[in-house]
């Protein structure tokens, strides 16, 4: 039995990964998928990258979990990176699952094509409380492009404006991930292309892991949506030692 | 139920689409499978690119068809590029499938490698009737390399010369392809070597698209032989709305 | 009924592909699997690539073997590619199986990257008798990725320390592979990431083979052990006329 904790990518909470972390619990393991700062119902949408690492770091103390496998989404890549760094030994291994991975002094924003920051930008300038939501044809398309269009509604009902500042904030790392003393894996979806196409998540993000385990599955960015029993899978061989 | 127009590639006609088209059927769908001008038996082979995209915009005008998810394969998607630009009204989605993708100016010749166009234009000009055909060897290794031998012969009989002017020609558009208001979707079929291994369909092509939906599947370029049920769903996928 | 002998990589003996070996029998076909100089019990440590490679070509001598169907894996590539060149009237068709694709006065270090040489010169100074071993963890990670802990342990524990030799030296070829008269597939498991993640097996080796037959399979370097029927099946597709 291992000890599992998801981290949700942006505009999710801990909530929309129940079914995946139900699959994982029903293999035999302890799985918990807290929800970060700035995207539980009433958080301020002001907080930034430092306070949402934070969230995650204090969750991992308060319930005093140790030899986790630490997984990160998206976004939750980025979380995780932070948490590595401040409470390494309480984790196993790091699953990054089609997630940036930063270096030290690098932000979200630093990861993506300066045409994407540009579009992000602009729909963060569309509302006052420093939150940014996807369009939904955006979502469609290139977030969730292996569901269907009902599935493709429902999740996007559940997503919540997500502070745009934890994408600008550039991270404070003592150590990169690939000198982290601590195993990692790659989780890479073959049909997800919310990155770019030209500017993949894997290899360009993933070989800033250092020596690393890839596991690879065909499924959109939201497979969480679409096929939650084939990421659970793969989040299983990513996490095994 | 959804109207799908399915646009070949070079040396086929509709006929070596029907299972395709039957299977699409299958599933509730109106489907068409016309052949391009240049493909029928009987057409001259000295025919160019407006020509071959006429015939097909007059097929939709003469059918009456609106609301059309229009699919493209290979050369098909110059042909639906063309079409989409003179009557976008009638068009719900294009659907490129391992596809060429042109913006205003190029011709399929463009979007190929020097090497390539050299090779070709030397195929071409070893027949006297303005046609081209593919060498058997070039046909079993490099586009249905996921056939056994008896498919890829049998196959292999079904086509029919290709008008060489229809590569040369470059296309004039009055919207590129991502400026195009319509959905759009790219399959790709992760086998498909027949553009070439380091220069190849995705995303290349299916970028110039701008937004658009990604779908993959097993197989090589001639998946309609060899799997047709595969790129049928594939299809709907990608259709869908 | 079709001839197949399976060239195996590098630690490896021909042992390792008797579950491959069996199941491409069992489809009907004769299979050989025999062990390169170098990597035999008590072969001395210090022979060079030309003798791994003679040590092939005379077994296809002493067999008298013809029509076959040349089978190499990874550092087998290279030994394939040799004999090929010097009794290609005894080969029907070379397949490559994640395999290094060498051209004349090429060596296995030639093909990647410095970072890897400098690493594996480094393993190899720490051994006294010419050969070099992989430590546990990059095989468990980089080499093994899609199996579990019990298969990596028990498969790492069959290997034997690989002549360093071989990898060093440049081979000596009148033709290289793109320009033999023979037919030639290549393989690639999309999981394999024992190469590297941004300089790849496929297209960058593969494509030195020419007009070549691509096969692709979900699966690592180490496929023989954690899914022998998968690359039996694809060894069947790439070898077929």
């Amino acid at each position: 039995m291992a000890n599992y904790v998801l981290v949700h990518g942006a505009w999710h909470t801990g909530a929309e990964l129940k079914r995946v972390a139900s699959l994982i619990q029903a293999m035999g393991h302890d799985v918990h998928a807290p929800t970060i700062k700035g995207n539980r119902p009433g958080d301020p949408k002001t907080i930034g990258l430092a306070e949402a690492i934070e969230s995650i770091t204090e969750y991992l103390r308060e319930t005093g979990l140790e030899d986790v496998i630490l997984v990160g989404h998206s976004y939750g890549g980025i979380v995780i990176t932070g948490v590595a760094d401040r409470v390494l030994h309480r984790i196993r291994r790091l699953v990054y699952w089609n997630a940036f991975v930063p270096n030290d002094g690098e932000s979200l924003l630093d990861m993506i094509l300066p045409q994407q920051v540009a579009a992000m930008e602009a729909l963060a300038a569309e509302r006052k409380d420093g939150s940014i939501i996807l369009p939904f044809l955006l979502w469609r398309e290139a977030f969730i492009n292996d569901g269907d269009l009902g599935i493709a509604r429902t999740a996007y009902n559940t997503l919540n404006p997500h502070p745009m500042q934890t994408f600008r904030d550039k991270i404070s790392l003592s150590t990169n991930p690939a000198d982290m003393d601590v195993g990692k894996s790659y989780i890479n979806c073959t049909e997800d292309i919310a990155a770019s196409h030209s500017h993949p998540w894997h290899p360009r993000l993933s070989e800033k892991l250092g020596l690393f385990r890839l596991v690879q599955i065909p499924g959109s960015h939201e497979i969480c949506f679409t096929h939650p029993d084939r990421i659970a899978r793969a989040i299983i061989e990513a996490g095994r030692d």
